[in-house]
C-alpha cells in the first residue's frame, strides 16, 4: 500500500467544505489542514472539524497538493505562490476565455520548482471539456450544443449582490436548447430601494444584458437555495462521410459536491504528471483513478 | 502545416470500408493503402478506389500508421507483426476479458522497435470505457450500467452462422435495462434441417445459453441490415459524502462509421507517444484531437 497523499484544503467556503468530505471519503488521501484567509467567513465553523486551521500553508508540513477552493478571481496568485513553494496545486478556475493565457502564466512556476498545477478542473471546464473532445474526434463535423440546468449560477448570484440596492441574490440558469440560456434571478431588497428600478439595473448589467433575464422579488433567499445543478450536452455529427451520429451526455448533481470529487481526481493526477500545468483534456483518463494501473484496465476498457 | 499522416488499412470489410472515408475526410491524414489478404471477399470490390491495394504492407512506402480493421481474432498476431516493421499500429480488439494480456504482449515488440501500439480503440471497449472511468472518479461509490442496442452484434452474429443448419443469422442486443440484455437472432435456415431443433442448438450454444435469447426463421436476412447502434450508459453514485448524483452518456450511431472514426483519431494519437502499447485511457485526450493545442484548449476546454 502507498502512503496516503497528504492534501490541504485553501479555502473553506462551499466547495470546501465537500473538497473535506471528498478527500476523508477517498482511501488513497489523508488532509493535512484547511488554510483559512484572516476574516473567514463566521458561517463555515471549522472548530469542530478535527484538522490543523491555519491561515498560511507553510505551517502546514509535507503537503503534497493544495486544493485551491477559492473564489476563481484568487485563484490565480494563490496557485503561482504555492507552486512555488514545491507544492502541486489544483484549482476550478472557470472563467473559459482566459483559463488558457492564466495557464501559460503560472507553468513557468510549476516547471522551475518542479511541482504540476490542474487548472480548471471541474465541471465545466473540466469533465464537460473531456466530452467535448470526445464528441468532436468521434464525430469531427457537426455542433455540439452545452447546455447548463437549471441550477444556481455562482458567478452571476456574485454579480447580481453587486447592483446597489440588491441585499441578496440567486441566479438561476435555465436551458432553453440549442446552447441558449435564460437567467430567473430571485432578489432581496434593500430598505428604500425600488423594485422595478433595481430590477432594471439588474438586466443593463453586462453579466445579464444579453440573455433573457428575469427578475423576481423575495422574501429571504435562503429559502430557495438548493446546490442541485445540470447539464446536457447534445451532439449530431459526421463520422468519416456518415451523417446523423447522435451523441448526448447529462448529468444532474450537487454541483459543490461534484466539482469537489473531480478536484481530488485531478490532485491524484497531478502526483502522475511531468512538471508543468495541465487542464484535464491534458492528462490521460487513467492517471484521475485510484488504484493500481492493470487493475482499472481489466476492470473499466 | 505539418506533412499529412500516411496511414493504411489492413483489411477491407464492414469497418475497413468506413476506415477509408475517415481517412479521406481528415484533413491530416492521407491513405497509402489497403492491405487485403490473398483471398478477398468478393463483395467488398476494391477496383476503383484509386489507392494501392496490396496483399503485404512492406508492398507500401512510408506508412506511419496501420489501421487494423481485421476479425478481433485476427488482430494480435497482425499488431505484433507490424510492430516490429517500424510502424504504429491502432485496432479495434474488442474482448474485454483479454486485451490486457493481449496489451502485455505485444508491449515489448512495440517498445524494441520505438513504434506505439492502441489497442481496442473503438466505442466499447474504447471511448465507452474512458466515459466508465469519468463515471467512477466524478462518483466513486455506485453502479455504472452499460446498456448496448439496439443493434446488430457481429459477434454473436458470426456465432450463430457457426451452427449447423444455419445459412445466415444476424444476432440483435436487445437492452434490458440495469447492464441486463436479451438477444433476437434471425436465421436463414439451410434445407434439410428442422427450425426448431437448429434453434435449441444455438439457445444451448456457449455464446447464447446465459441470455434470454428468442430465435426468429426469415427468409432473408440481408432485409433486415441496419449497421445503427446504441449505447446508454447510466450512472448513480456518491461524490463524497452526497448520494444522488446522477450521470448518463448515450449515443445512437452508425457502428463501423463510429469505430472507423474513432481508430482514425487514435492513429492521430499514436504519433504523441512514448513507445509501447495504451489503451485509449492512457492518452490524454488532447492527443485524439486534430489541430494546434493552444486552439484546442481555447476553443473546447
Amino acid at each position: 500500500m502507498e502512503p496516503r497523499i497528504k492534501a490541504a484544503i485553501i479555502g473553506y467556503g462551499n466547495i470546501g467544505k465537500f473538497a473535506l468530505e471528498a478527500i476523508k471519503a477517498s482511501p488513497d488521501f489523508e488532509l493535512g489542514g484547511i488554510v483559512r484567509s484572516a476574516r473567514p467567513n463566521p458561517k463555515n465553523e471549522t472548530k469542530h472539524l478535527g484538522v490543523p486551521i491555519v491561515k498560511d500553508i507553510r505551517e502546514l508540513k509535507d503537503i503534497k497538493v493544495a486544493l485551491l477552493t477559492l473564489p476563481t478571481l484568487l485563484v490565480p496568485q494563490a496557485a503561482d505562490e504555492i507552486l512555488a513553494m514545491g507544492i502541486n496545486t489544483v484549482d476550478s478556475y472557470d472563467i473559459h476565455g482566459e483559463l488558457a493565457d492564466y495557464k501559460k502564466k503560472i507553468d513557468h512556476t510549476a516547471r522551475k520548482n518542479n511541482t504540476v498545477g490542474v487548472i480548471s478542473a471541474g465541471w465545466d471546464p473540466g469533465t464537460d471539456s473531456i466530452i467535448r473532445c470526445m464528441f468532436e474526434f468521434m464525430a469531427p463535423q457537426g455542433i455540439t450544443y452545452t447546455n447548463f440546468g437549471p441550477g444556481m449560477s455562482m458567478g452571476h448570484s456574485v454579480a447580481a449582490r453587486a447592483i446597489p440596492g440588491i441585499k441578496d441574490a440567486l441566479a438561476i440558469t435555465m436551458p432553453q436548447g440549442a446552447g441558449i440560456h435564460r437567467r430567473v434571478v430571485y432578489i432581496e431588497i434593500e430598505e428604500g430601494y425600488d423594485f422595478a428600478k433595481t430590477a432594471a439595473e439588474l438586466k443593463a448589467d453586462p453579466y445579464f444584458s444579453s440573455d433573457d433575464t428575469t427578475v423576481i422579488q423575495v422574501d429571504d433567499i435562503n429559502n430557495l437555495i438548493d446546490m442541485g445543478h445540470g447539464v446536457s450536452m447534445e451532439r449530431k455529427g459526421v463520422s468519416g462521410l456518415t451523417h446523423n451520429q447522435l451523441m448526448s451526455f447529462t448529468m444532474r448533481i450537487n454541483n459543490p459536491a461534484v466539482t469537489a470529487q473531480i478536484m481530488v481526481a485531478a490532485a491524484r493526477a497531478s502526483l502522475k504528471q511531468k512538471p508543468g500545468v495541465y487542464t484535464m483534456i491534458e492528462i490521460p483518463i487513467i492517471d484521475y483513478m485510484a488504484g493500481d494501473r492493470d487493475t482499472i484496465i481489466r476492470k473499466y476498457v
